[in-house]
């Protein structure tokens, strides 16, 4: 069991490091041992390439006859863009497979198990299974949803500013947090802002690093009801990434089509731009992670609407002042403290002398 | 060298049991040793009663002669309540003093330990002396500049909220958090807060243990330009300590006679409050440590005066949103980010699954 535990802790890892590049697809890896020596390891690293069990199999060869598949999801059973590694598994010889989690997808789950069974297979379920569900947190959520991962990023100051009365934003943390956000960005599908940001602080919101374009690079999603957006914005003359714009009917019908031209993805709503309908479109559109970076009105209607995964909250230990500053959630509000929205599993990290990182799963009841 | 470190951690433990029980004195510890063994110990305990070393000094009796005296503040030079220390020190026989930190008082810094030498004790200064200062950081800043120091104390949500958007604020933290600030409020001189907070909450503002009011009491300091605070108020008809209003000529003179008969000190300026005089007035009448416990506006005026020694922040690891809901520090801020007022030497700690507190020391330039 403790060897099982080592393992799977192995395969988690490898699993881990092709983090960012495996959507729409789960990140998986897998270990085989024979005899107590490793003789195969491998991950899945993008959409269309060998599942993590394959690469393993390969490595291993003949030693694979007789050994122990250690993998951090249920092998699949069903033919896909690659044919199904239960039947690989099955035909190289594996003894015994230890499975961190079963496939999130009602639908087969517990098929590529009772795939391996019916061989003979001994098959163990459930070593680091909080681990392996939390690494597909996004692709889970997206199977069982067919909406995105929501995860809302919020920096600010220790008195729950995210500007000055005046708007000035720049810079509340450190060069730390500030370079782990463009590692988030690179992370995800999308990423959705507020026409104020754009406005206020004409963003890229690229995935950088040293101020270069880095990476795969999200969509960048504007949430713009009377497309405000000016044609001259970073977010629509820069070519890095695409742009997205969920807009309203009231948006002027010239400005729609001078979008349009510009390759701009237009999602033009009837009266009012809705978070359940924008993660609908989403999830349509393949998006399986979306970061959303506020501003306080953007973020506020995501909360209100209950549709937040995740919250990763930038705090930097100063004071700003101002009774009228910004907030990260701002809105309508709940009314009273009793049904404020806990975060599960929180944990606490100081990035720097100044700057915490906080995250947590909302609670919705 | 470990083990003038080590007597002195134990001198600086002695010292700390009194908390909160001994001003408009200083915490502090010594300990006696002679020969490698502990001989007395001793605590300043309260003003008016024995100093530490003298208390060291009795239970050390006639070995004292040939020890080494431990203790975390340099023994006074001059006749106040007690007699001299340095006096007494050199009389028992005393062989080496070792000092954590001198007094702080510009006018005797140094003559206790010059008193020492020039009897022929070999004098040791330093020994632990940041965590000497730093437990007597309240009385240190109240010698050098004759106003108490200053902490605000806070309790957010994570999106940096004091109330809902309706003003509800019950609760916001756990019970370990509230408990805490019972404990705060025992250990300081006074609490101040806004009449906003007395209008919206009613709150008794004494320090408690199971709901009854338990140890010494902190005095009550409203900040009430107009005198809104009700007669019939908690903080006016509640006993368990004095209540002191600052407020200004615009308040009505019958509400203020009413206020004078109940016993409540009145303290009226000419025009508007201002932190500054509030600091003078408080330090005048002997109050050297106060609380602020907001709301935003009070502590936003603490802000923008520049007037804040110590920051503690409770934040809940929930959200509840509302772009209109107030934040731990209101008032007019400061107007860019890089004004923003850094907390030095910032400690985190979770005290429960939700709530932080985070603490630290405003850097006024």
């Amino acid at each position: 069991m403790e060897q099982d535990m080592r393992f799977m802790a192995l395969a988690l890892d490898l699993a881990r490091s092709a983090n960012g590049q495996t959507s729409p697809n789960p990140l998986v890896g897998a270990v085989l041992v024979n005899n107590g020596e490793v003789v195969g390891m491998g991950a899945h690293l993008r959409a269309g390439e060998p599942h993590a069990e394959v690469h393993a199999l390969r490595m291993a060869g003949q030693k694979a006859a007789g050994a122990t598949l250690y993998v951090t999801l249920e092998p699949c059973s069903h033919h896909g863009k690659t044919p199904p590694c239960a039947e690989a598994v099955i035909a190289a010889g594996i003894r015994r497979a230890v499975i961190a989690t079963l496939d999130p997808n009602p639908l087969v789950a517990g098929k590529g198990a009772e795939k391996l069974r019916a061989a003979g297979v001994e098959v163990v379920v459930g070593v680091h299974e909080a681990e392996a569900k939390k690494l597909n947190e996004v692709f889970f959520h997206f199977i069982k949803t067919r909406r995105p991962f929501v995860t809302i990023k919020t920096a600010s100051t220790l008195d729950g500013k995210i500007a000055t009365e005046s708007g000035h934003s720049r810079w509340i943390t450190g060069t730390r947090a500030r370079g782990e956000v463009h590692e988030l960005r690179r992370q995800h599908d999308a990423i959705l802002v507020g026409v104020g940001t754009v406005l206020a602080d004409d963003p890229l919101l690229t995935a950088r690093l040293d101020g270069q374009a880095h990476g795969r690079q999200p969509v960048r999603v504007i949430w713009d009801s009377q497309l405000r957006t000016p044609l001259g914005a970073n977010v629509i003359q820069n070519a890095d990434a695409p742009t997205w714009i969920f807009t309203t009917k009231a948006a002027a019908q010239a400005k729609q089509e001078a979008f349009a031209e510009k390759g701009i993805r237009l999602f033009v709503a009837d009266e009012q731009i809705r978070v359940d309908e924008v993660l609908d479109t989403l999830g349509e559109w393949g998006i399986t992670s979306l970061l959303v970076e506020g501003g306080a009105a953007v973020n506020g209607a995501f909360l209100q609407a209950r549709a937040i995964q995740k919250v990763i909250s930038y705090v930097s230990l100063k004071m700003i002042g101002g009774g009228q500053a910004p907030t990260p959630f701002g809105g309508q509000g709940f009314s009273t403290m009793d049904q404020a929205v806990k975060l599960a599993n929180p944990t606490v990290e100081q990035l720097d002398e100044l700057d915490l990182r906080i995250s947590g799963y909302p609670q919705w009841e």
